[in-house]
């Protein structure tokens, strides 16, 4: 032990430099760095005067109430200011050593600086994507969040939010699964089981599910220690298999591959399903799949995922029959509702997603139909010992037998969500997110009627929820294509997919309003169709503000696109603008 | 085509049902559902008449000053109500139909039933973890990120903040590696490349590298398209390889077995490299592991992982030299500076990370040592085409040659995190955060000084950075245990680790103060001890609030525990206590 002594104490009292820069700290204290850290302790520090108190109340109301003038002058994306010029604003990579901007001049700077060119996707003409305005309460709400700044990975960071985020957890997957009350109050706040759990998003919600899938299914075995210690490699060898599959709707999100290159099994091995003309898993495909597995003799079909709100079209996977299907092969099924999952909420169109209580796991994006702030997801299991198949421990926290939220989630260190949640379900019931959800499906119906009356546009996705997309292609162009051979076709539709770009860019980089656009299978989507792509419009209803008279004008301005540039009028037709290829 | 004609005109006109909802969903909306209607849009509008928003601001005034001091109550989390009560508390998970709270009311319910139940991580008190006070201005920062509910995974709906991003992780890259100005201004807002990302915190940082790392060493050959998209057995096949490894100090976090489960390598093959007294990897022991792996013939390794700065006991791996040792091997060398990154803003202290510039990959955490609110990760690349490796595409968005940042990320919706740093570097400075690191370091040497001086303690490991491991041990015993036999030694540390676990455990029950605990190994800690584990307290100290006096009363109120239980006083001595097993 002599070695450890000696270099405590050469340590504690041998080492001159540490002593002369003790001596040197001290001194500095008196001068410029005793001012400095002043500074600091203040900012770090509850103010006690009115006067600061005052100034940071103000600073909030111009956060509340000015930073909205400046974010409406836009709406997406626009060209008023090129991407181009403000990235060569964005070039100092240097940091500054002192101290530039106190926080009054900072929010001033996002004021002039950052809000006019960021996107207001509150505005009620952003239509095109799943993120849009959330209530005003939402900002408070994210405030005291960060007031708190706890970490749901241990109870020793936050206690009490722990234990609300089960609650909160437990609420979603009773209106999900509907289990008896006994089921709820033996698991809401048990601390061996798990209902599911707060993710960064869908994407690590979908990560979850397909991890405890992929663990689950490749379980330990005789001189193998489950995929999870051993790997997937000792895996395959130990149940005899050469593959692992994950059967997925064709209109699934693009994460699950990137989960299946995560996990890996390879995103090759995320196969796609088939979709009929409502862009709905084909149940008759994925079982002609299941049994093409099986026949190879060594391939693993580690989940089927059906989706309830596909991102591009916002169908819905017929559940029952997959869940039947997945049942009968003991296939994990897991059921992608980033997009659709609050529809239950609905009492006008929840049966929609019958059949998601069979789902052995479900995804349900909070950030989107529960119009939290961006960005949180939640992912939800039927058995409450799924999330055993991915515990981990640490000798600090999460230790064995403790309630801490980290022992079963990707993350580590986690804001608290839960409480905004929680917060957001009392102020609006599920009454209130019900009447959004019924707004934004009606309001897709009549959008859908008024497209298909119009001369100038076909309607190419009819809306299940609150999606749709549809072209600029003219009903004598719509007849033309009816007649057409595949050749022919296939040249019509080429140049349909060329107006319709150059259309959505410009309409973007005009500023008013915002619709995307994304590619289909000509063959999928038009019946009877060659093979080919598709490119369409696409609008996603769910901003309570966006109304018929909102639609009219974005078809209005579409027709005014088109026809300017039948006319060769538009200025920048055809140049590559600098938001071209994305 | 006439099915598809049937199918529309079907949908469109002939849905009795659907006609039938249309007319009620008209008629309904003259009575009650207007008025729920007018509500909610309400919510979901910026108030004009003065009133509304002196009411939005005034609660912004409780959040920012009351929540405070009903917070304060506490350090850490005590019993004086216990966790079961607060869990029997949270187990209605019925959801509320009807809205049932204004948010006036849900931030009282905050302050009366919440707060008073959370952690006052703020405390100066609370050393136990990295989680702390935060600066006042973040959470302005916050209510602006979610005021402008940006989603940085692409363009269409964040503009400039995806360019603020680039920029921003620009210049943390710079600290960090140092590059030329060309190197930066090349890259920066360079849409083909990029330097790194922020991620939801340190775990998902670990992953994308090791992620890239799996994705860059088990590379398309012929016949095989690479890991991502063909997984691993395939891999292992074209590879001629059998087994992957990831080489990780000893002290490593535990997200990093966590990632060699989820890549599907095993976290049985995340290989613990063994620390030297110091805590530091021995960079013998890697080399030898190293040629055990070559001399098996079949054995990848992935990565090495260095931390700089281990959540344990601070320590940081001697970067230098294994940097020299993975570049003369052509491995993969991350660093982990998840908690010691931000020490490269200290004039004085930053040397002490001299090598990370030679890592491939650097993991920061800026919910940690950057200050911000929970919870907010960064990875950092040296070579710009990294992520490449792990690359995605849709349809819809992250288009090839896109500037979508969510191309190259494991998420997929996020929040714009980098307003909030870019706007705490422009208040702190580089010299304000170094200022805070070199209080932290400082403050450590000072308090494992006072922990060496006072005779019933004992110091277990020394603050490199500012974390330090201790426990109760009287100098009596201490200089038994020098003389001790192996089996006696047992006894005594035995001992001592019922001591100290006890200890914890009724000072974070009081709720004065907090420091966490955790289980080193008693060889490793104590040079020539025997095999076994040794119960330690654990301080981190990164708040700018503790001083020397707050760290002798928590010294002393251990010293009156101990006291108390040598005294047969403490009357929940023993006793399972709802939190005990955490």
């Amino acid at each position: 032990m002599v070695t450890r002594a000696v270099m405590l104490v050469g340590w504690l009292c041998d080492d001159e430099a540490e002593l002369m820069m003790e001596e040197q700290w001290k001194t500095e204290r008196q001068g410029r760095k005793a001012e400095e850290w002043a500074n600091l302790i203040r900012v770090f520090t509850c103010p006690e005067d009115q006067e600061t108190r005052d100034v940071l109340v103000h600073l909030m109301r111009q956060i509340l109430f000015e930073l909205h003038d400046f974010l409406i002058q836009n709406v997406g994306i626009t060209e008023a200011v090129s991407l181009k010029d403000i990235a060569d604003r964005c070039t100092d990579t240097a940091m500054n050593r002192e101290p530039e901007k106190r926080l009054a001049e900072v929010i001033t700077g996002v004021f002039d600086e950052v809000a006019p060119h960021a996107v207001n996707v509150a505005s009620p003409y952003f239509v095109g994507h799943m993120t849009a305005a959330i209530p005003y309460f939402m900002v408070h709400l994210k405030a005291i969040v960060a007031a708190l700044n706890q970490n749901v990975v241990k109870l020793e960071t936050s206690k009490m939010l722990s234990v609300l985020e089960k609650q909160v957890v437990a609420k979603i997957h009773r209106i999900i699964y509907r289990n008896s009350e006994d089921f709820y109050l033996e698991h809401v706040q048990n601390t061996h089981t798990s209902l599911g759990s707060f993710t960064e998003g869908g994407t690590t919600a979908n990560l979850t599910a397909l991890w405890v899938a992929r663990n689950k299914s490749l379980k330990p075995a005789k001189g193998f220690r489950g995929v999870e210690v051993d790997g997937l490699a000792a895996a395959y060898v130990a149940h005899g298999i050469e593959r692992c599959v994950i059967l997925v709707s064709r209109r699934g999100h693009y994460s699950l591959r990137k989960c299946g290159g995560l996990l890996g099994i390879g995103n090759g091995n995320v196969i796609p399903v088939d979709v009929d003309h409502k862009n709905r898993m084909m149940p008759s495909h994925l079982k002609s799949l299941i049994e093409a597995c099986k026949a190879e003799g060594n391939t693993r079909i580690l989940a089927v995922v059906a989706v309830a709100g596909t991102t591009e079209t916002g169908s819905i996977d017929p559940l029952y029959e997959i869940s039947e299907i997945c049942r009968k092969e003991g296939i994990h099924l897991h059921a992608d509702a980033a997009w659709g999952g609050p529809t239950l909420m609905s009492e006008t169109y929840g049966h929609l997603l019958k059949g998601i209580e069979l789902a052995d796991s479900v995804t349900i994006d909070a950030h989107k139909q529960f119009y939290m702030p961006m960005s949180c997801g939640m992912i939800f299991f039927k058995d409450p010992t799924s999330l055993d198949a991915v515990a981990y421990h640490a000798n600090y926290i999460i230790r064995k037998g403790s309630v801490d939220l980290g022992i079963k989630t990707i993350s580590g260190s986690r804001e608290a969500h839960c409480l905004i949640l929680d917060s957001a379900l009392k102020i609006m019931g599920s009454r209130g997110y019900g009447l959004l959800i019924d707004h934004g499906i009606e309001l897709a119906r009549r959008f859908a009627r008024e497209i298909a009356s119009r001369d100038l546009f076909q309607l190419v996705t009819l809306p299940e929820l609150n999606i749709l997309t549809y072209r600029i292609c003219p009903n004598s162009a719509q007849e033309e294509l009816k007649r057409a051979n595949p050749e022919r076709y296939n040249a019509i539709n080429a140049h349909f997919n060329e107006v319709n770009r150059i259309l959505q860019q410009e309409q973007r980089e005009a500023g008013n309003s915002f619709v995307s656009r994304t590619v289909l299978e000509q063959e999928t989507v038009f019946p009877g169709a060659p093979n080919g792509k598709v490119v369409v419009l696409r609008s996603v209803l769910m901003n309570p503000l966006t109304t018929m008279e909102v639609l009219r004008d974005i078809l209005d301005e579409q027709e005014a696109i088109y026809r300017a540039w039948l006319n060769g009028e538009l200025t920048r037709k055809g140049r590559a603008s600098s938001l071209s290829s994305s």
